[in-house]
């Protein structure tokens, strides 16, 4: 087999560039380890940035997440009992973030994907990634015990942290920065509406919650909690009344409790390789950095990533030039770099760290008391959590 | 003998609330342990806020400063190699600082005193504050070897750190919030010409750098240091050179160096004591809190102190109100947590802490390109420089 671009990873990454570079003619095969319905079940962020929904138009894939997704121009912040709003719309000048879910996104881009017949292969197995320091890069794989050669020009690595990609980069020419932190977010799904119209971040003595929504009738809420729970231990009744405890008075006389669709607890983590590319192999989204999910620029930071990385093949096929696949690397970083400060500042703003002391919690009220109460410290939140403009402090 | 007011300390603090009170009319005695001299050799801050300015006017000691203080509209920071200005006037609307020494706000506000004729005793040992739960408190000491008491309405706690009042207060009455940091500043002050016209705080790979000042003619630098570090074993060439391996080229071209007059190391420390009044018994500037020294707020916190706990005696003496004494402890700790939480935040973004890792001098990094490239986040740290109004988040 020989295609132009060998995609590894079927999540919204991969989907995204394939379907950007199918828009500019370009051949790409994706290659999927699970099936489609498990990556559907994944359940993710659900907050784009506008670069994001532009990203979703420019692939042709945005007439539904238009109708069903919930423009937000602000959300609440609750601490010391009390709520304040972040107005990003007022505070960007006309900026929002749009609420649809990851899982939306991507059945959009599969159901997109199946319509205009692009090939992509679930459930292959043992697959691996060779010659990528040269022009001529081969994916190989298997499927149904069969093995499969592909060869290729590029090799997009979209298959996120636990991926093959990253792992087959020479170490030697790679930097990895890590930073784990010292509780999970304990997540539930349920088919009841959100408890307020907007996003709820909560920093409660009892620890960090976050009052998230899919739809006007689907919500995600989610509680800090210690490493060492055990999600089997958190019944639904048990999460909701704690997460009544972390509530201010309205929140608990306006929750409206049901059974879970889904559970997990997942752990936090900040990291980031650099660089991004490795001769004809690139990586992009979770496969070269994760950010903690307190302001929810996971999947934002992967759309940036897609987006340069499309536009660098498209010019390379097109143009004959080789500036933005040279460029790649450090153009992700820079703003990978902001959106990772961003999510680790907001993520120490908001929890309880098992380790620090009282002054610390003393301190985190004074700043929420200081960013809230000041003009410039609302909107350097509102402007971070929009997204800074692409050409940011260029 | 018998004063309205026991001053304890005749550092800034207490001279300033002496002045203050003399010009209200109320009478007070100030004790302190060490000589005159001693209190002026001690090297501290030098950057006013407009309130500490205010406050040296309205106790009639502004002459000098105004005369000799520079008045500084922005500072620089080096970072990464580059330097970037905070141009603090513009973006507060005109707010400024004044360089100017506070052993030279210590000796104005001395020769004040004394040439009023009001009463400090120097070299009083064995200073005890008795009966402050009572309307009658009083105070004894020794002097020379004769033993003294005095009988007072207020005893005021302007006696640092280590002194007798905040150590008098009962134990069960009083939390502590303290953050001890690992590492020290090195300062060195000589009789050069500071190697800039505003101040440059430095984030290095080597540590943190502060190039200030105390006139035109006088410098005073600091290096962030291991606390293992000793003052003997730093010359002052030593210095030089870690200074200059810390600056931009620049800075390394433009620098003069010369004998040190004075060189010391300081650990650092965030410290809070609430409450901050005990009956009859007040503490002010570092007998209640201690910042570390980046941001230069200690100075300026202590006005604020002195500020609202001379009207708050003024006014019981003269509207008969106990209103400004109940209020004092919240009034005052409410802008320290400002200032502590400033201090610490400032603190945590310019130096190198050896317990994190590579990923925090990059969140660092990442850090001060979003701040020196946004206004909204040139606009926070501006704002908290120059003190933030008296009156915020009210």
């Amino acid at each position: 087999m020989r295609t132009q671009v060998a995609i590894i990873g079927a999540g919204p990454s991969g989907l995204l560039l394939g379907q950007l570079l199918h828009k500019a003619g370009i051949d790409a095969i994706i290659l999927e380890r699970q099936t489609g319905d498990y990556v559907l079940g994944r359940i993710r962020a659900g907050i784009l940035e506008q670069v994001c929904i532009d990203l979703m138009d420019e692939a042709g894939v945005g007439e539904r997440m238009h109708k069903e997704g919930l423009v937000h121009g602000g959300f609440e912040m609750l601490y010391n009992g009390k709520r304040h709003r972040i107005d990003m719309n007022k505070l960007t000048g006309g900026k929002n973030v749009m609420v649809y879910g990851q899982t939306e996104l991507t059945r959009d881009l599969m159901d997109a994907r199946a319509a205009a017949g692009l090939p992509t292969v679930y459930e292959a197995t043992h697959v691996a990634v060779h010659d990528f320091d040269t022009a001529k890069p081969r994916v190989t794989y298997e499927k149904d015990g069969q093995k499969f050669e592909i060869e290729c020009d590029f090799i997009a690595g979209c298959d996120g942290f636990h991926g093959v990609c990253r792992a087959s980069a020479p170490r030697s020419a790679i930097t990895e920065f890590e930073k784990v932190y010292p509780f999970g977010w304990l997540g539930l799904l349920s088919d009841t509406p959100p408890v307020h119209d907007e996003l709820i971040y909560v920093n409660s003595p009892r620890g960090f919650a976050l009052c998230s929504q899919r739809s006007k009738t689907r919500s995600r809420y989610y509680l800090q909690v210690p490493l060492t729970d055990r999600i089997e231990e958190w019944t639904d009744e048990a999460f909701w009344q704690e997460l009544r405890l972390r509530l201010d008075d309205e929140g608990r006389e306006k929750l409206i409790t049901g059974p879970s669709i889904e559970k997990s607890i997942a752990p936090l983590r900040s990291f980031i390789t650099e660089p991004l590319r490795f001769g004809r192999m690139f990586l992009a989204g979770d496969a070269g950095h994760i950010v903690p999910p307190t302001g929810a620029k996971g999947l934002n930071l992967a759309a940036t990533d897609v987006k340069y990385l499309s536009s660098a093949i498209i010019e390379f096929y097109q143009d004959k030039t080789e500036a933005g696949i040279d460029n790649y690397s450090e153009r992700c970083l820079k703003r990978i770099w902001k959106g990772e400060r961003f999510s680790w500042w907001f993520t120490q703003l908001m929890h309880r760290f098992p380790d620090d002391g009282a002054i610390v919690a003393k301190f985190q009220q004074a700043e929420l008391d200081y960013l809230l109460n000041s003009e410039a410290g609302s909107r350097s939140i509102a402007e971070n959590y929009v997204g800074l403009p692409l050409n940011f402090g260029e």
